[in-house]
């Protein structure tokens, strides 16, 4: 699970193995360490849905005004944890690409920058719970420039023990220059959040600004440099060229295997939190059962059907969200940052599949909620699928450095492609409509819609396998008729040139 | 990631890369589905944990009585739940090690498999609510049916598109017997389920004696089956050859790779399952702020510092334990089963460390159940490490097959992993001791003493480190010695010869 290195074709050659490395029993692989990594981070941007889904919406209260009232602060704080640990999940990532392999100092330096960044969500909390004090913002911060310090010291570590770096930084001359480098993409984050720190004393909105900065910054200048590039053409050649192999590293995508990672963390989560909300509220009082039901369990349980339906529907929901992102990832050979960003998008509505459930079993029976409740559902659903829609489009526009054969313009797998991510938009949009439509559509009829919705995955697989084979039959017959037709003609023409 | 291959003389020499295979674009490697699943596994374990750690106990009562009463029945849901998912874990495993491409259609029916195992937990608060009636033993026995056939459905469809099969497998003459060896593994726990269904209607605790078989019995087969080959000597030569490599090949360890997916999967739940409890509880109100603290923020917060003394130290616990674990686990070549059971039962109790946060947290203040809290945590923490201590000694007993040259005796990680190893059972057993023996302990003390653990460990290290320097220089020197004296003599010898 290593970084994929950049086939550079000058002095980073990658050296033969073992080459300036200490084979000591400290010195390992850092490949566990990333994916015990990802879980965390990935559980931790996702977790925090969770008290914006229990929150308590009386069922007399109109859905649109509590979302106003109660929700918001409470879905700011999840979509800015959500936004915060997916920045720093990026800087560790780009962080152990440098550093690829790990000893016991590293890995408690990181369980402690994890840690810090586990406590983020609480920061988050206070800010929204009391925007107008600066402590929130200040101890939010201070945990920032802490993260970046530990970080900083990872670096620092890594360059003094050089057998620890990748190999291209190891065989180089100018590794003085690459610590630079990277201690800046590290400590730039930091440094914007010491500011916001400072001015939390005396001017919050600048603070604000200078947090918001942190997450857009990248993009924002990778979009300056990109509009630059457009207008005035790329001028790649003045930069001297024993840079520019590192330079096209750091600003390498992703790996694509850690962005795996992470994703698959964010929908394990967001599948098993649903099974905690049936647990704690859908088993019946053994009083109540003796009271209400006279004492049949199946009659009690019979009360909780619609949540049993809502249940089922959005496990198969973000399971097969997540088949859909399995299937575009397999097809996907590299992950440009801008396809980084949209997944990151995507994961964030995925995060939100919890509320929708929530939603769509509370209002179950209470009508004049109920519709409302299923259109959040669906937009969330809308967003999150069209947002993975959005990463293949991205990747179809530089098709031959992003995407496997097959699922290009004209591949085999490319309608079937198509096809997939394309129905959960549709799906989602249709039901919305519907919802404006009937008066009658209910959250049972958007759930039975929802658990339908694989065996339509099947029905398209078999649907296309069919025609396949059909078009192949077809054009085997033609083929064949003329191959009759030429050996009939090639058996004539022996016959006249004999005659 | 794949499953790693038995290297059999025989037969099972792999077939060349592409052998049988139909490089469709529809079947793909298997690595992600099992890392999904992994991850989803074991969050589902560990995450039923959440209303054991949440059950409210009122101040006054004694925290013994409570646990018996009210936790009595939710951490039996725990542990029967954690069980249970690793033995379906446990039967994912071979089923993939089996079948190592799959297609859309398997990664369907894996995810439905998922959904019906996500489920479980809540049959199991059923059946721990409501012991005495059939239903939630029938319901959990149906799940557990269902699942098998759908297994049994993976098995099938396998068997029927060999290129997606094991190489080993594919290439042998034997595939029929195969299949039946393998169905038979996956449905052995299913008829198991299905016969207490049956049972729940006239005869519930035979139900329940078939649910605990599900668990034990291929353990207490092994026993069997190894009490007898040191009674009887071992008797291999009987079975015929052809199937010997088979055989060899499903009693095979579990996968490494996926051992530690599974429990990563376990750690970094548990880690930032406690800020879930953070965020919800230790928000101050903004009313109370106002009221109670004079608009002072940090005054309110003042108030939760022994909570936030409590997450951290939970935090440094339970990443420190993930760190043993790892360092355990690169020394470890292969897992057998019975270390694969070890793990099991230290990651159980790893599992109750939201419990343990809980429980300190609560009664920070509350002094008559103060000390019982930190006898609990102890006891968690102390099991938990004790049984990696245990997967050590026993990766001891066959060295030469799972433990890497290092760390077995006499190698140079041999004694550090020893420290390790030792660090948290003597800390918790300590802190117990402790308990008993001050009146004066309090929580804060305990987790004061949880934070500094990691600067022991890196005390430990720097100490080893210090003494090898010098037991290495002591050495030199006493070697420079031996060479100077060796000189003398042989510059000596030809002085002599010529004289």
């Amino acid at each position: 699970m290593a970084a994929p290195r950049p086939q550079a074709d000058g002095e980073a050659a990658p050296g033969p193995p073992g080459c300036g490395e200490e084979p000591g029993g400290s010195t390992q692989a850092s490949h566990r360490l990333l994916a015990y990594s990802d879980a965390l981070l990935s559980i931790i941007a996702t977790v925090m849905i969770l008290p914006v889904a229990h929150t308590k919406i009386h069922p007399d209260q109109k859905l649109g005004e509590s979302v106003q009232q109660l929700l918001l602060t409470k879905i700011a704080v999840y979509l800015m944890t959500f936004l915060i640990v997916t920045v720093a999940w990026a800087a560790h990532v780009r962080l152990f690409q440098v550093i690829e392999l790990i000893d016991d100092v590293l890995a408690l330096l990181n369980l402690a920058c994890m840690m810090l960044i586990t406590f983020l969500p609480y920061t988050f909390s206070l800010m929204a719970s009391f925007p107008a004090v600066p402590f929130g913002i200040f101890m939010f911060s201070t945990c920032a420039v802490v993260i970046g310090l530990i970080q900083a010291v990872i670096v620092v570590y890594g360059f003094y023990h050089p057998y620890l770096l990748n190999r291209q930084i190891q065989v180089s001359e100018n590794q003085a220059f690459y610590k630079h480098h990277i201690l800046q993409i590290i400590l730039r984050g930091p440094v914007a959040c010491f500011l916001a720190a400072i001015f939390s004393f005396f001017f919050i909105p600048m603070s604000y600004v200078l947090l918001g900065l942190v997450f857009f910054f990248p993009h924002i200048a990778r979009l300056i440099i990109w509009c630059k590039t457009k207008i005035v053409g790329p001028k790649e050649e003045e930069e001297p060229h024993s840079l520019e192999s590192f330079t096209f590293y750091l600003s390498e995508p992703l790996s694509k295997d850690r962005m795996e990672a992470f994703s698959d963390g964010v929908y394990a989560i967001v599948a098993t939190l649903l099974i905690l909300d049936i647990c704690e509220d859908n088993v019946p009082d053994s009083k109540e059962v003796k009271d209400k039901f006279h004492d049949s369990l199946i009659e009690a349980l019979r009360e909780y059907g619609p949540n049993f339906l809502a249940y089922f529907a959005s496990f198969v929901t973000t399971g097969l969200l997540w088949f859909v992102h399995h299937s575009l990832f397999l097809h996907i050979t590299k992950a440009t940052r801008f396809m980084g960003l949209l997944n990151t998008f995507s994961l964030a509505f995925i995060g939100g599949l919890p509320l929708a459930y929530q939603l769509t079993s509370e209002f179950a029976e209470k009508s004049h909620n109920e519709i409302e409740a299923i259109q959040v559902s669906c937009v969330i659903t809308f967003f999150a699928s069209i947002f993975q829609f959005a990463i293949w489009i991205t990747a179809l526009f530089h098709e031959r450095e992003t995407l496997n054969p097959l699922a290009r313009y004209g591949g085999s797998e490319h309608a079937f492609m198509f096809a997939k991510l394309a129905l959960y938009p549709c799906v989602s949009l249709g039901a919305f409509f519907l919802t404006c439509l009937l008066s009658e559509f209910s959250t049972a009829i958007f759930h039975i819609m929802q658990i339908v919705v694989p065996f339509a995955f099947l029905a398209l697989r078999l649907l296309v396998t069919i025609s396949l084979v059909v078009i192949k039959s077809i054009l085997s017959l033609s083929r064949r008729k003329n191959v009759v037709l030429d050996e009939e003609e090639t058996c004539l023409s022996p016959a006249e040139t004999l005659s």
